[in-house]
């Protein structure tokens, strides 16, 4: 890939920079966030205005352009891909070592005195402003929203913002209607006392109206914004969407009763000004409710003597506690999941070994045996096929520049998922298509038993699951060995596949307790930097666990694995595990055998059904 | 005990709270904090201001007295206790309860509009001000300082202050030089670009000068504080303690040579105002480094702009990793108190079945028996010498209403250490004289398990000690059990038997990496309300760890046990240890016979010995 080219975008950045018609000052400098107005992880091309300034399109990155500078920060995964990127306008500020300034002292070390730097409001977080705004006051400059993007304002060409058809979920796959969520959310408002509450994360919103869309990729969300009052529904959406009559119905928009249900539609652009208006008519002590990770513009929309702002908002922890009828979806989905994968490992088999099957085939396969099962809708995030020293990058997508053939001689590594109606999935399978060495397998098997260890572990109520994060490790430390990621990350229902408030990882010291009904990814690794790259990722769903004692009567939970896929049992050095784990494992294949069997035989697909049962096989340890 | 009368005491408070010799405007609050002027956890009978003016004498607790109440804030430890000592014009505010208010709630929710509060402000933390500060004057309250403590201006008895003869160290404890210290003091100031650093934990002054004291009851702490300039050391101190000519020998008083190394010393309580000199004689961009745990009065006297704050200060870190000589002090310290507990146990299981053993009596014994070897200083803490239902109050101490006599029936938890001159111990064993049920058995050994599960972890360089602490419970999680506290602390070097930065605890996340040299307690345990308490206690070093790979260079840790009394085989179901956690035993077991064993011979204490020998058999597993 060649760099863009940004000699001319950054001169017509910098004219607008000092452009009446969108500043009121001249600005020295102005701050190109990754994210979009909802903070999601996931953007819409229209949002990916840090990668149209500078050529760098990688998923986390942000872009300072002053009068004479103009610099990049990213983070270790994509030195490499950021640097091919950019052209030499650009500065590679490289987080996490040691020499590299931080935004906040970069900007001090280059601005002339009293300047002012510029940010669109809507784009970065409350608490991100925050921090900047302070270190740029405490050195004499101002940090100033600047509201209309001025990325905007020079992209001639930008794509607009997609406004696709929503889906309808009914009660089935939901378990609770709109309605009886809006009825608890509004109890959950009572309960701390606020009149108020801004719905400004997509899944948040998709999750509250049991909707989805298609507005971004991977994420089955639609651009909107909520704002639930005590008797009033306010939604901010765009497009003709809402004269579908299929969604009128599900809203029930053209029903005349229950006036505390009844939703005002508006449109999406109109939120600021919504909110303003709430704003100014709040009486002393009454509150509106915000996650601390909105964005600063429509934050400020609010007073601050009457904001109320929480990391986890009710529905972000509502949302994780997965209900029966989404339990089920979620085990459907895996099931079908399972019969894909089961059909391309075995397809896999026959093919690799003919030398024409490519990573970007691979994962071409693995959309394609998804795509057959009911209710399928797209992919859970790109598919991360990897064979040999692409295994070792942990965030790989196949390209052409890098497409990898794969081989009977490397281990291949597919990590992949799909949104299904019923439920979202995400699971990482680690192969050997020939002999892996003994080292290989030493390795395999050690992040197999931090695989284990955390799947059957059982735990208090009440755990925090960083709490957990050092199970899936113990076996790889006692060996010397680690990986560099977390452990596990909260999985939506058909919805986005990384959510929060909990998950599993050294790092978070703030997430959410562990409650059943709540799903996570257990999905240790190994890195061989050059060589390979060993990861064994199910989804698993948090149940009651039962316990001979029951202290001060918490109550104890642990783990059921979702994803039925057959570890592969050539990769595993069956002495390396205790009697315990080898039982984990051949009970765990029975149930794949089983419950994956008996779908494959319905669905008759005979040859996949044939490598299950040869993939089940039990093992057994030498005493 | 019968409780404190305070209606007097309360009264002259209330009085001197409107005095305008101590109060420029009447006050209509004030809090008496638990601590001293240095944050210590354990304080002279001078500073038990809270316990004189409520009657209550837990560790922890915060007295907040209104011109109409009296409140006390503490955890669940205190509340029987609280309950017992205080009377009726106290009202208890438990904390930890739901409905229980937080000090600025119901603060808020008592004082009269525009309400003053006062507190005195070298005794509160100055994070602890800012909270508290804020809380009032966001509701229309101020916190003011109190210069003159209100507790002292009442308390016509108070004791002095003490002001007992200084310890010298030389280099073979130490192993270090004071000098040397405040080299590398000065180099770390340089790195972080500040000119002075100011000592306020008593245990930091200590150190740096390789002195200790008897100021306050098992701490080995002097009353003082230093302040280190690039150029200059001054030392502030009462007393004629600087008049002995050792104590001037050591710190090299008399010596013109080295003007960067004469101490200065001054008044212990002249440090506001030569810190508040130093404070007005800053050019911009100078800083003076303070923890930021120091009091809110000496924090003041430094003007915002020039402080240099941190949670852990240069001293404290460095002090946590002890050298050579301290390790081998700390080796030689546990050896010795090894021979008094084997003494003891020895002395124990003879004696206990003639009913005459109560608690006290065996605390008494333990600390006969210390006293008796070479270097012993005092002990380490109160000893929790506990039996049946009281082994279950995690912070028992016998006293004469409490005191149960030891017998053939009950487990026995004794949790104890010792100041030696080379070295800091701190041990619990649980014995049981008699025949332990199956129950009990199982409980002792989960609890054994996960004491295992942490002495013998391997973990990369740089872990956080608190991503340890659940090795130390899965054995009884699996089994629906846990315990309510931490699993370690750090300990020091005949000094604080609870030293930062480091530790074992799901509750920190601010605690630094471990790191070879460092030294921390690891002690699991269970308890059951009303019937016993188990706890196994070892003081352990973190060591480097062999391992088959180096995943990036990063080298392992481990734990050697600087502990070494046998764990009672009596107490172990065998049949629930893996083959390795056996091994472990064993191996334990075989050290202690050979390196206390030794000891004994040497100290003639042939009976021990015996006892020593027959306590440390094999175990065998049964397969």
């Amino acid at each position: 890939m060649s760099p863009k080219v940004t000699t001319e975008l950054l001169k017509q950045l910098r004219q607008v920079m000092k452009n009446p018609k969108y500043v009121q000052e001249p600005i020295q400098a102005y701050i190109v966030p990754s994210g979009d107005a909802h903070q999601s992880e996931y953007i819409a091309p229209c949002d990916c205005r840090r990668a149209f300034i500078s050529g760098f399109d990688g998923s986390a990155g942000t872009a300072i352009v002053t009068e004479q500078h103009a610099a990049m920060w990213t983070d270790g995964r994509y030195f490499l891909q950021a640097a091919h990127q950019m052209d030499n306008n650009w500065i590679l500020m490289k987080m996490g070592l040691k020499d590299t300034p931080t935004q906040e002292d970069w900007l001090v070390s280059v601005l002339p005195e009293g300047s002012k730097v510029g940010v669109d409001p809507f784009i970065i977080p409350a608490d991100q402003w925050k921090r900047m705004s302070k270190a740029l006051r405490s050195a004499g400059h101002d940090l100033v929203p600047v509201k209309e993007n001025l990325i905007d304002a020079i992209w001639t060409d930008c794509p607009q913002r997609p406004c696709k058809p929503l889906i309808m979920l009914d009660m089935s796959y939901t378990g609770v209607s709109w309605r009886d969520k809006i009825v608890a959310l509004r109890s959950k408002m009572a309960e701390r006392k606020v009149l108020w509450f801004v719905v400004t994360a997509l899944d948040e919103v998709a999750w509250l109206f049991n909707l989805r869309g298609s507005d971004v990729e991977y994420n089955p969300v639609f651009f909107a914004y909520a704002v639930i009052g005590m008797n009033t529904i306010r939604l901010f959406i765009d497009g003709d969407r809402m004269m579908d009559p299929a969604v009128r119905e599900h809203l029930q928009l053209d029903s005349t009763l229950d006036p505390e249900f009844k939703i005002q539609v508006m449109p999406y652009g109109s939120i600021l000004s919504e909110l303003q208006a709430v704003g100014a008519g709040l009486l002393p002590k009454e509150k509106v409710w915000l996650s601390d990770k909105a964005s600063y513009g429509l934050t400020e929309a609010i007073p601050k003597a009457y904001r109320y702002l929480t990391p986890y908002t009710p529905i972000c922890i509502a949302k994780a506690v997965k209900n029966a009828s989404e339990t089920e979806g979620m085990r459907r989905a895996h099931i079908k999941d399972a019969v894909a994968l089961c059909e391309l490992f075995n397809w896999l088999e026959k093919e690799v070994p003919k030398g024409t099957v490519t990573e970007i085939i691979a994962a071409d396969k693995a959309e394609e045996f998804r795509s057959q099962q009911k209710d399928f809708v797209e992919l859970s995030f790109a598919t991360i096929s990897s064979t040999g020293p692409n295994g070792a990058i942990i965030h790989y997508k196949p390209v052409p520049e890098t497409n990898r053939t794969l081989s009977v001689n490397e281990i291949y590594l597919l990590d992949s998922g799909a949104q299904y109606k019923d439920g979202t999935t995400d699971v990482t399978r680690t192969m050997h298509f020939g002999t892996p060495s003994a080292y290989e397998k030493e390795c395999f098997t050690c992040v197999l038993k931090g695989h284990i260890a955390v799947s059957a572990a059982i735990f208090p109520n009440g755990t925090k699951g960083h709490l957990l994060d050092s199970f899936a490790r113990s076996a790889l430390w006692d060996c010397g060995l680690d990986y560099l990621h977390g452990t596990g990350h909260g999985v939506g229902s058909f919805l986005n596949v990384h959510e929060g408030p909990c998950g599993i990882s050294y790092k978070t010291f703030a997430d959410e307790p562990l409650e059943a009904g709540m799903i996570v990814s257990d999905e240790p690794g190994y890195y061989e930097d050059g060589s390979f790259g060993i990861r064994i990722e199910n989804v698993v769903l948090v149940i009651p666990a039962e316990t001979k004692y029951n202290f001060k009567n918490r109550g104890s939970l642990t783990f059921e694995p979702l994803t039925l896929v057959p570890i592969q049992s050539k990769m595993i050095d069956v002495n390396l595990l205790t009697q315990k784990e080898c039982d984990w494992v051949n009970d765990y294949h029975q149930k794949c055998r089983e419950v994956v069997g008996a779908e494959l035989e319905r669905q008759g697909r005979h040859e996949a059904l044939r490598w299950l049962i040869q993939e089940t096989e039990p093992l057994t340890r030498v005493q």
